[in-house]
């Protein structure tokens, strides 16, 4: 079966960075491939696309050798059963707060006997190869987003769900839930000494410690916190970014510009 | 009718910032939108969308008070009747190299009596308010794309079309027409010479000069030298550059970190 | 945050006019905008779109000052979440017949410490602003279907559900579940007498009374009655309705002409 | 091979009364194929969509009995080919003017020897059946649209080529020609005149008279004139009317209105 | 109300051949029908689509006389009513264990007073009838998929369920659940042990036997078995297994072939 | 730049088997190219599917190596270039009869020196590599169909012209040219003799010969006429020949059977 490199890098001690895709677009997903990541997240949560459109984002992720990967939108067997059937390798699952959730995610994501996925890996097989069936419970990664204060509270519980291959941490929403109020407050002291627990925790469980990051120096902090997977922004955030950074260069230059020639 | 911000901004002697649409979807069309430009684009010639893809796009532009516009896969009048009925306050049409092309393009954007443009716009008449019908002429912009060596030479015929409200330089394709070779050399000496006399020419013919730029610094000298119709790059760039930026900067940051905790 | 005018209307005593959208098409929402809608709710539930279609709808009813809403084909946190984060200003929830449903779909709809809806309003910010996380709670509805004999036993404590602001009444499944026997029976005297105690309770509660009708004077009568929030039909019923009385209309002045000239 | 009932109609003397989709759905689509039609045309010239959206409209009305037609942008062998292969029994063409442009339409409708159709009709096949190849030419509609002075002047240029089935006329668009300026007045004097002069024409060449009606009135009232083949408004114009009439029934029923009750 | 012709077969003691549809196009679902199918089942749990690729399919399996079934992804009352108002005439749900599984799956196909299935088939009565709503109950199927070691011990409590109307035998995901490994085993004598019983079971309750079937030989044995509603492999099956041989055809008669002319 | 396979395989003096598709499904495309074909072409002109549906199509199958290339709907450059800057790496171009047509498609393929395209490569950048301007015009194929007798007449102007890499036939239009009527008969006489003929002329000019074929026979044949471009079929053949073979099977079984165990 086509080796899952965020597997392989995490084995190795490497850090895997992954791009997160929130555009509902086949071509900007292939664009972003080809931007130096390892991984790829389809963000069916809160990105805008639902299965019908991101089944050919999965196919564009394909065209290169970035490992493709899915937040479902929801704990919920039916969309999960259906991307990892698409040729998903891994499912980001949001608010998983409980052991029984964290159940009800590895039964969703693993075959007979770890879980009770249902086979009919169509284009799974042939993206990952002939052997799929028996080789996808080693291959296809189930991560459990620790994103609240009941998950903090049952953090051990939750990592040590046998077939559970690691944990995402959404620190915007850990950070509201840890306060119980908006706005999030992702770098506050509260939510960063939640993030370093998971970490050490994930240590001491052996699984992926996962985590989604807002900049390039936030990406550089949580590798050296010992989280292996790390999410630098996304798609729609390097474009408005960049966009605005771009637009607002134009309009200070135009502004000491001198006056038009015509 | 609905104002055309583009005429009015160069009615005034500014200049039109304008961004530039490839990736094909309404969300990041949406996205773009909020990043301060004037008028946007969507490209159906380089762009990764046909119709079916650009009608919700042109919708998602219609939430913002940017101006619509299209540039057109070629100067074919089903297609150029299709977007201005859906929407678009303009055409740009590629590779108009002579009079009678010029000419055709006017009789595709314009009703009678400017040109023969058929009756129907559905959505425009939504958006564009009902006074559509009399008013769309003196609103909806037709811009001839000058990008060739024989458009160069037709270029006072070209601008003297009835009906015809201003050309957009494609700089890339201007140069590779002049040198008749690859690469393109949008900023070489015989490029940049072609694209003052297009500047020149407008100002003589009193229509808009419009033109593709690749930075910002580009833009800024664009508008200096009498362009006040200037693309800034597009999406596609924008997230190309941004995504490759940040994972450069967490790869360099990455490389020189200390070894990992764990 | 921009406002949502079926709050501000139902808080200034008058009554919201709310259009309905079956149809799966951007082009036809839009449409329905311009005819003196105050808000227009997509039917995920029984209409014929998914979320893939519904994400460009909701930007077409962003090109008008329409408040957009959506019907989730059931109380399911993923789907809740995904619309309200493309912009939907409101759920409209299907089947809420107890106060253990009535809670699950707050905790969808709102954000802490109302809820845990989960942080990512990826296209609602750019609709509704810059303030929208900290807003969201204040202007986002939550509105619960009353259409069971089990919901109308416990209005009392749906109603008193905190961060519910309403509830919407299905008449037709009410006059079935309350005789548990189809065929529909909305107006008939068991579902009437239920529809007053539903109106006479939103008072009573301060909660808003939402009801979907079947004609203009059924919607003027609920109205009357004190409903705040009526639906008018929806598209399918409007463009099937004229269909077929012009096809008649035609149909019958044809029969009646006198033989054709040729 | 399935019969063309535009055809059949029109040799027994009777007209056709043929619906008109610019909304972009199948759903739709199908739901006007329930209102006593006898046939169906999608306008991909002015309506909102293009082949991609179109494919499935023309199997929505293939559910039915109803005569599946389509109007194409424009007269262009490409997308001619494309529609007939898709399954639609007749092109109504835009803008045909002179003989030549005929000419090109036959060409592109009919296989040879009246044409050089593409032979491939995978889904016509489906649809119309085995012996599609060869009886084709004998059911499919070519229809020109007369809808410029230029063709009124070369009506009987026009209406004697060969493999012609008839001609549609666009009245808006003829009014404007006639006159030379916007906006139309397709019930004047002198379109009224016109139309006579097509009805006539057709009548003397032995070829389907069609015509665009703006009401069921004008509708009979075409009939009247000799036209076979009448197409009454569209699904947007019963749409928007049916919406606009029914909300501001409530409107002015709802101002009248005593106090809400609460 | 139109027939379900899986039902009058079954009754009339036949066996119904039902086609599978995992390939997301409108057109391969028309192809598909045209094969000489009683039924098609789109597999929207496997198969490569959602609800809004599934919708414009039903319409497809609509242009034709062959039933249209969905199976779901999963046992959840929102997407089993979207799908029977888009027309499908027959649920296969996935994964039914236990009786309150089976209980559920009725409850959200059957309206009252079997179950509680909410009132709005919109596109169903398009293709079903104006009576829809009183007749739906009698002709559209639920059928709950027997495919797990826990469904086969609670086998007698599922088939009796009230308004249940047969099960649909998953033999792989049986045979890996019976053995707790993969891969699967659907012809090994474990799972064919417990095929026999459920066949049993099924003629003992008067419920209608249904099963997946992975070749013509397969297909007809499961017939004998008497098994009445058998599904004949699926359309990507079918694709792939032509495309290989067809392929393998040329490639060996190329290597055979003597050296190119030219 | 990545290999045109059907460049390399030609040049060495091989064959290359091309699959051809007309489903309007990226998984339909992605599991044809495992079939062992090639190259796999999209069929814009006869297949169902326009650009919005071909560009997630060539990126499935970019998933494999197999070379991507387009059969467009008409000899128009505004598609084509489309279809070359969303990484097709070759035009099949319908119905190109005489030296004018053939120059005009090779305008449409190469940019300068050899043709005019205009540059904006796209997708195409993204799968062929960063070199592609300088090196698509060696790479990227223009193929020319040969099939009506004016082609014929024409065949060495349009064989000789500059930078035309190849031609294919069509042999069903050819052979309806030929005898100027339907049915196609393209394995008679008269269409062999042009199609020997047409192998002979591309071995004079240098150029590849290409062709579609009926069956596994016919594409061996083909290839032993000095074919070196040989289409097996399409997906929509396989796939209904083995649907209609896998049904007639149960069924001939079927009737043969014992009558049912209950």
């Amino acid at each position: 079966m086509r080796e899952n490199r965020v597997r392989t890098i995490c084995q190795n001690g490497g850090a895997v960075i992954n791009g997160w895709l929130g555009i509902p677009s086949s071509y900007s997903a292939e664009l972003m491939c080809h931007a130096g990541f390892d991984s790829m997240t389809i963000d069916m949560q809160h990105g805008a696309m639902n299965y019908d459109v991101a089944f050919p984002m999965l196919q564009a992720i394909s065209t290169t050798d970035v490992t493709p990967l899915t937040r479902v939108p929801w704990n919920e067997p039916g969309i999960i059963g259906k991307v990892l059937d698409a040729g998903s390798y891994g499912i980001i699952c949001p608010m998983v707060n409980s052991r029984a959730e964290s159940e009800a995610l590895v039964r969703a994501c693993k075959y007979p006997p770890l879980g009770s996925r249902s086979n009919g890996p169509n284009r799974a097989r042939l993206y990952g190869g002939a052997d799929y069936g028996t080789a996808a419970n080693d291959t296809v990664l189930a991560l459990a987003m620790i994103e609240t204060a009941e998950a903090m509270q049952n953090l051990d519980d939750i990592l040590s769900t046998p077939g559970l291959d690691g944990v995402y941490v959404g620190p915007a929403d850990l950070s509201i839930s840890l306060k119980n109020s908006m706005p999030p407050d992702p770098m506050g002291a509260q939510a960063m000494e939640a993030i370093q627990k998971v970490a050490e925790a994930c240590h001491r469980h052996g699984v992926i410690a996962g985590i989604h990051c807002m900049s390039a120096q936030h990406t550089v902090d949580m590798i050296g916190l010992g989280y292996q997977f790390v999410t630098l922004q996304s798609d729609a955030a390097f474009l408005g970014a960049q966009a605005n950074a771009m637009v607002a260069e134009v309009r200070g230059s135009e502004a000491k510009a001198s006056p038009k020639m015509y």
